[in-house]
């Protein structure tokens, strides 16, 4: 059983999901006498923005290191596919609770901090099910190319930045949920950058920076 | 005809069906002055949260399971297109029918006893059709490995107890419907667990759980 | 140039558009005092029901050939590419018209007949551009296995049965919206009968039926 | 690394925002008393239908040249990845935008001009992601057969002519909605016809047209 299902299936997950976002940033239509004029509502729906970037960096990035998971993945198992709808599980929540936090960061108060914990608890959900995925290839050698004794180390230590992250910033959304967006943004730009070649350096193929699961 | 567009196909539709799921938890945009908090609204939600899991798992266990049938399928035929469309069409139904059971489960009295049996009847068209599946992929020998006679008798078996709870639970819809949701979640369960490789023993390679088709 | 991609972006707006169906289905939720009970309501939407089924088993049965044209076919130019696009323009459009036609079939009079008319108008759009890609394949030698001139005969009369029966039914939807519904639906069935490996006879594997392109 | 999944995961991207367009095109249920008809609100309603129009051929565009451009690319990388997600972030943005610009098209004024400026600034931010994921690919040699130099002066200037258009549309907004509307579709309308195979001549094979990357 080669993996070409199971990730043909995730992408369609993820590019759902990804594409379902922009749903969210839809203005009222016009027509009421009282009506805000749309460079209003767009000022306003400032938080709406934020969160959209914010969401759709997550799931560009989970996407990213799941295509690179999977390129060295030999054969899949029963467990593997369900770890994977587990992480699904989280992937599809996220249009919800990203319009949910929007919606009440607006508002701010408890309301806006119990929508930012949900959001960034749904994120935690997201990056355990990946480093469950992750372990459980590595645990039952499901991979094409061993990982050297480094590369694991090096990549429990990113799984927990940003897990410890996400966790963190469920406790924060309580003190302020617009540093708690901030978090969870910072974390996804974390990733984009913590992979570039330049910083692979020892790790891997200075030209590509591909060669290994990169979590 | 090999089975490659057959599983893109499926699979879009799956992907595209467990993410709709998660559209129907959105809670009223805050605004109105007796606008209830997000809390209330979430406590008050809780069969659509209860629905949604139980939705997202049955479509993640079919999909699991039409990957693993289908990876043993030499060559389709018209007449498995159209029994696949036919299981499709209950695929597709699935948001449509969470949303509706999960709105009137609230409300509960005979509205929601209808829904819970409409919710459940679609997860019993679902199930036959599945089997109508695997029953035309035996008969016309169109498996890459032939089955033995044992193996075909287990599917058949469960297919049976997924089916018959199904049905069981549209009757049981009528005195609670509460009772019809957690039935299927609990149908949900059993086959997420009915086939992991220590129970299967005999039937397959221990290791992987995966060389024959697991209905 | 090889047809993976035409077909993966094709299966990608053929099963979004089959989902989204469904969506049209949804009932209000229940909670005003004068709200229409449940078991009201589906009877009442008993036109969404059966313009879900005629649109969804005609979608199923555009891919179904849709797969078995590209099947046959070794390459492809940017013609085709475009052909295709105006394909699934029509595709796209579909679950528009199908709830607007639904939605006015309750009320009847003359604006029944008008979205009965753009309902039965798309599908013949998509039947026209889907004869025109089978045309563009004949015509510059993109096939696999060449037609005989007896199947490319025979094409050519399915796809005017088709054809004039959906421009009939724009007409038809003047009299009675419903007698328009109920051609389409009929044009649909008939493309399901049609291609049974019994009556293909001596124009195909009897066993398959699908060695040739059936349009 | 191939190109497979980024292919896979771009075209339900693609799908789905593409079949998302035309749930824009709704109009209300009927039911009222003072219901506007179906023919005066679909007489009403041509802004979205000319926006769907213009949103959809370009999405279309937009595929055909993903789809030829990387046909020609041997291996991706990381810096790859992100910036292909980059133009999906434009992709994943024009159904919202294509509402919005409708919507406030048919009310006129300022609001419409703003509308219009947004939606051809998500245009030309697509077109100038398409244009640095083509250099990306020239520059690192990622392509299976090398261009000549005046195929890439042809495609700088191609892309030139595109996003200088959108960037224009911008400012024409502010003097006419319509007419910024009319600029992106003749752009649209443009890219269709520059790549048919007559007017190639000699810079590909004749025939199909589609040997170099047509940006």
């Amino acid at each position: 059983m080669n993996s070409g299902r199971l990730e043909a299936f995730s992408d369609g997950v993820f590019a759902v999901a990804i594409t379902l976002l922009a749903l969210d940033l839809a203005v009222p239509h016009p027509g009421g006498p009282h009506h805000p004029s749309l460079t209003d509502q767009l000022s306003e729906h400032w938080p709406s923005f934020a969160a959209y970037l914010v969401s759709f960096l997550t799931i560009g990035i989970i996407w990213v290191n799941h295509h690179t998971l999977f390129n060295n993945i030999a054969h899949i198992d029963r467990p593997l596919l369900f770890l994977n709808l587990l992480m699904l599980f989280f992937v599809v929540s996220i249009p919800f609770v990203t319009t949910t936090f929007a919606d009440y960061l607006r508002d701010g108060g408890f309301q806006a901090s119990v929508a930012g914990a949900i959001y960034n608890g749904v994120f935690a959900g997201m990056g355990v099910s990946f480093a469950l995925l992750f372990w459980w290839t590595i645990r039952h050698e499901h991979l094409k190319t061993a990982l050297p004794p480094g590369a694991i180390l090096t990549a429990v230590i990113r799984f927990g930045i940003g897990n410890v992250a996400y966790l963190a910033a469920v406790g924060v959304a309580f003190a302020s949920p617009a540093a708690a967006l901030l978090m969870s943004g910072l974390v996804a730009v974390y990733y984009v950058f913590e992979q570039t070649p330049r910083r692979n350096g020892p790790r891997g193929d200075p030209t590509t920076g591909d060669e290994q699961p990169q979590p």
